[in-house]
């Protein structure tokens, strides 16, 4: 996607090899004409699955997913890494390592907002080692739907995840993919 | 609003006389359309303000909050509420009181996303002693800038927060004002 590999190249900023900052448009200043066309991206491309609900995780990937679940037109579910007291009932749970915090935390998602037998379209803002992609597999999986397809804003794809999903044969969308980064610039795989 | 206080009447729950439960249609499962709906709302009232930046909370501050910055065509500032490794530099900082979570958390923002001189307005999804707004109206005095106005989806308007905020002349916006509520329905102030 054009537009983001732009704000990625003059807006982000790779720190290192491994970590790249882009809170000035994705995670923190929050570019909304860009997530938008993020949405509608991921909408045009996963639309013929015949998708019936939207998840993500809190709270990167709900911008992206907000508008991806609204011009498909079908519910956002928001898998909850903090738990509430009113967070209550039959639940499902799941445990995922972060990268970028390194901590691990409870992925939580009620279980009457995953109902079974759905095709599930997971958004989020990076596939890395894909942890939280594998997250909300397993929560698909326990909930008895399916996971039809994985829309990423941004792919390291020369972290592990991307092969480890590709191996599983789920259909993934990155948007943009980068091959290698670091102060002397950011390249993307075409 | 009609179509959200038809979501609260028909879809929320009140637990008991302080707690509302509306995760299945605003901050757990997502009803998007009324998202954007809302978001257009927050937008028409606040356009006329000269609304430079809208800035929530994570995270279900960020779905409303991300179609009325999209309709205003203005930056979205997320303040978080838990710190990242890779967020370092120049932060503001305060501290808030959560009532549903009944801790406290440290509310961040980059100084770099709250210029100063800007007319800013915070979007969150409930008004209730007002801790969050208070959060929001403090960081944005550090940042030298002008909290504008400040939207809010529900106000439990039997608890402070509106009158303290309209103590300090913020025009406030809420779009479902709840009076009282409890086992035996839900009363909206008109």
């Amino acid at each position: 996607m054009k537009e983001l590999k732009e704000a990625i190249l003059t807006r982000g900023k790779a720190v290192n090899q491994d970590v790249l900052l882009v809170d000035s448009f994705l995670n923190h200043q929050v570019d909304p004409t860009l997530m938008h066309d993020i949405g509608e991206s991921f909408a045009a491309h996963f639309k013929p699955l015949g998708i019936d609900r939207v998840l993500t995780i809190e709270s990167s990937g709900i911008a992206p997913a907000a508008f991806t679940a609204y011009t498909l037109g079908v519910p956002l579910v928001i898998m909850k890494k903090q738990m509430s007291r009113i967070m209550t009932g039959d639940l499902l749970q799941t445990t995922v390592r972060s990268f970028t915090k390194g901590t691990e935390y409870q992925l939580t998602v009620k279980r009457d907002f995953l109902p079974e037998k759905e095709q599930i379209l997971f958004i989020d803002d990076f596939l890395a080692s894909g942890e939280a992609a594998f997250g909300a597999i397993k929560l698909v999986e326990e909930a008895h739907s399916t996971l039809a397809g994985i829309g990423i804003v941004i792919e390291k794809s020369f972290q592990s995840g991307r092969k480890r999903l590709d191996d599983l044969h789920i259909p993934v969308l990155s948007l943009a993919r980068i091959i290698s980064m670091g102060p002397e610039g950011i390249e993307f795989l075409e």
